[in-house]
């Protein structure tokens, strides 16, 4: 990918957006590089949620006064930008709003996967899965009968391609793998696999949690059937995350959850469902944070996604190889490149991954250490926890010398 | 109840902590009577999840570092703190969040009715059920085999406790009842109900959504298993609801949505969970808006539950009064006083509800019109739908006077 016609972000105007950044711990100043668990928010999306409580608060789909009109405006058009900002032909009925990426996987386990799975069939995973999708179809496919298989992951944290051909077969129902990895920053061929799932008759859903944030995304061009994300990884508001369903499908499931404003007719007896998207989101929905992923989406494509992508490789690259030079540092996943998103995963020898975070606390550099609710592929990796530095539009090179000053702090206290 | 020493709320003086109360509309200012609906959201809970997403905001229970550590804090408090608003005696263990009260039905029908229901076993619920429950439970009585049956109201819009004592039996698997009925306005005697189902061993579950915004509500006096309500009903955020649930009861639960955050070991094989109320609550969760809902509760405890209760008791007697000296009006429900919640369902007759509600938007009076997701219970009063007038802390006499006002402009409109 040519990235040298993209300007550089000017990360300076950026973090005057963020006043959490200029936060200090002990005389030090924050330097926060924990954005694959959640983005900080700038002004211009806490803003749009706090213009809605003061201007246009109201519920949505049903009112006929003004405020509702507003409010009812704001929360459906939210769907049509989020079909435009990740490519979804269909607009707003393809888009269902959730409270985060995990709920979008559950809803097609607990809607699709509990009326369609059953005995003899399978659903194939990746070892570097998120526990929101592995554990979501691992007890799915206890509860229907069907059969989970892995797709195994290379000693360089990539999917074995020639593994996943030979998995995916007639038998495969569902194919659900991470875009990016949270662990490993392993970018996957989501294309590739999406490809060999249909050669099946297969679905693919996408956990794009890790990629719609950082990069370009387009499901069209993936052609998932399911794809995704939250809005919290992405500058925006906790509380709502979004599935991407194609129609075609969307319109065959049963609803996942049931109550008001996913209707068209209720008796004692039944009831009949609402369109799409609304079948899927009963009760008063996330209104202001729909309200604020708007904003967030809006703030992004003004900053340029291919320019957060070029930013992050940057930061990656940079990273990857200050920690490489390190001596007693192993880095988990992919070499700097195309294949590896904004982040890295590392232990220094002989100092657990905790304790390592801990210090790097006190010098105010919050980084993430723990399983990164990818148990199994520690397990693997033969590890308990990993410590990850992950970075975001608002990180510089001077943040990733503090990280690395930091481990060699924590290196000499544990000599 | 004697309310003689309640002194009267500065309406006043709340109205300036909403400066969406001061919109206009063709030039007369926003008369807000929907808030059966959604409540108005006060600056300082609007602030505090400002101050939230600008000083503290990072993702919750795993993080080491400063943010983490105190947006965790803020989190897993959020949980004691709304225990100990309702009465839960064994706090935050008995709390899960949810995005609103609908999931919190939702996640008990999952979670222990897919489970524990079957042929032979039956549902009970209300008449003037919410979709929110009768949907849920019906649906999940199909999927399971149990059959539902509903407890009859009188002419009065009260419940008919005889006939619930007659149908509330050993096969009675679990009652579910609205504490407040959003239509009728009717309160409920859920604390009888509870013995009812209790006497035959069968669980209840007590739908808040229209009480706890606006009365004192213990749910240890009540004895509900379940007990679930809305923040944005209550002066607090979108996107969160919460689950009051017995720990014993909860903690015989399976699970209902998967991912992490709710697990303790997670294998390719299989995964065991975390303790309460983590179990339920899986991925990212609504962390702002705990921080919010913890705010509301601040505010609303701060006015004082007794004297909201007495203010809404009064403005509904008000509207009940004007209205019903007015000709050609059906109001819905019980008489004012302790069985009238703060809200007034009525119709015109021989102008549609929808057409009442426009001509009132003309006035800038927001009202609801529609069938507020109880059409079963229309069905039964021989209407579509009907008006609604609901009250809160903020509203005075003189905004119901505008409402009566406007009804007999559209008496005038349609004669």
């Amino acid at each position: 990918m040519s990235q040298q016609n993209l300007e550089a972000l000017d990360v300076g105007a950026i973090r005057e957006e963020y006043p959490i950044l200029q936060r200090e711990f002990s005389g030090e100043q924050l330097v926060y590089l924990d954005n694959a668990a959640t983005t900080q928010t700038p002004d211009p999306v806490v803003d749009a949620m706090s213009d809605y409580y003061r201007e246009y608060n109201a519920n949505v789909h049903r009112g006929i006064h003004h405020l509702s009109q507003e409010a009812s405006i704001a929360y459906e058009e939210a769907h049509d930008r989020v079909a435009e900002f990740i490519g979804a032909s269909g607009g707003r009925e393809e888009i269902v709003f959730t409270k985060n990426t995990t709920e979008a996987e559950n809803l097609v386990a607990y809607s699709w996967g509990l009326n369609e799975l059953g005995p003899g069939d399978e659903i194939v995973l990746t070892e570097m899965e998120h526990h929101a999708s592995l554990v979501t179809w691992q007890q799915i496919g206890k509860r229907t009968g069907a059969e989970v298989k892995y797709i195994r992951i290379d000693e360089d944290g990539r999917l074995d391609m020639d593994h996943a051909s030979e998995i995916i077969t007639d038998d495969t129902a569902m194919v659900s793998a991470v875009h990016v990895s949270n662990t490993l920053g392993t970018v996957n061929p989501v294309s590739d696999l999406v490809d060999i799932a249909h050669d099946h008759d297969a679905l693919a859903f996408i956990d794009g949690a890790q990629a719609v944030p950082n990069r370009p995304v387009d499901v069209a061009a993936i052609d998932a059937d399911f794809y995704a994300f939250s809005g919290h990884k992405m500058a925006g508001p906790t509380g709502i995350g979004a599935l991407y369903g194609k129609k075609s499908i969307l319109e065959d499931m049963q609803p996942y959850l049931y109550g008001g404003g996913m209707i068209r007719k209720v008796t004692f007896e039944d009831s009949t469902w609402d369109d799409l998207p609304w079948k899927f989101e009963p009760g008063t929905p996330q209104i202001a944070e729909a309200v604020g992923l708007v904003a967030a989406i809006d703030y992004l494509e003004e900053i340029g996604m291919e320019r957060i992508e070029a930013h992050e490789e940057e930061l990656a690259r940079y990273a990857y190889e200050q920690l490489d030079a390190e001596p007693g540092i192993e880095i988990y996943g992919p070499e700097p490149g195309p294949e590896r998103g904004g982040l890295v995963g590392f232990n220094l020898e002989s100092v657990h991954a905790h304790d390592l975070a801990s210090i790097m606390n006190d010098h105010a550099v919050a980084i993430r250490a723990g399983d990164h609710c990818t148990q199994p592929l520690h397990d693997k990796l033969g590890v308990a926890a990993s410590a990850r530095a992950s970075f975001y539009i608002y990180n510089t090179k001077a943040e990733i010398d503090k990280l690395v000053a930091a481990i060699d702090d924590a290196r000499q206290l544990f000599a």
